[in-house]
């Protein structure tokens, strides 16, 4: 078989990464991984990101503790998004303290929160 | 409450939109709404996305008859991601037949098929 080919161009040099919790199945998270940020994944079985915001390599969790250790990665038709099922570490995925970082629903043109708080910001970072 | 506001400004005009089955909780692929797209999904009930490729506003479904009915819709920490629950009509979101988008696993550097096929593309579309 032909070594995989991931589609980092389509999105200057990044892909969608979807983070699901490999037990429960619940969505935690979206990140973007660029290529580094792939090997690093593969290489330490842990998941790390490119930081739009702060133009840099992280892994999750490197400041909570909170990592993500990998369990399984997917790939689309398309070879242009990553689905990753991990098991988060601390129980929560947001740097708000919530499980999910989607702990928010919209109902007619609000957001209501409605997920599970696992921690206090204040208390980790 | 504050009408939700949504961040399409970080991915030029648009966010990435995680579908899942709001059943099986499986998910079957990502897509990029922007605000027309967005508006046309709350409208509708169907999810609409923005194409890149064709550059302009799809239903999913539209060829197909394959949409997806929006049975939930939430947004993450940043407002910069989506996370829809849909009932996907004809079981089958991928335009390769597939349950699913990510019918490929990635295993020591290639990339397994071991979805479910749904129907042949080639009686489709």
């Amino acid at each position: 078989m032909a070594p995989i080919e991931i589609d980092f161009d389509k999105l200057g040099g990044m892909v969608p990464a979807i983070i699901q919790d490999s037990e429960s199945r619940e969505i935690l998270m979206l990140g973007f991984i660029n290529r580094e940020a792939f090997d690093l994944t593969i290489e330490t079985g842990f998941v790390h990101y490119w930081s739009r915001s702060k133009k840099r390599i992280w892994m999750k969790g490197e400041s909570s503790g909170h990592t993500q250790l990998v369990k399984e990665i997917r790939i689309d038709c398309d070879s242009d998004t990553l689905l990753i099922n991990v098991e988060q570490k601390g129980g929560a995925a947001c740097h708000e303290g919530y499980k999910s970082c989607f702990f928010r629903v919209i109902k007619n043109g609000t957001a209501v929160i409605d997920g599970e708080k696992i921690f206090n910001p204040e208390d980790v970072y």
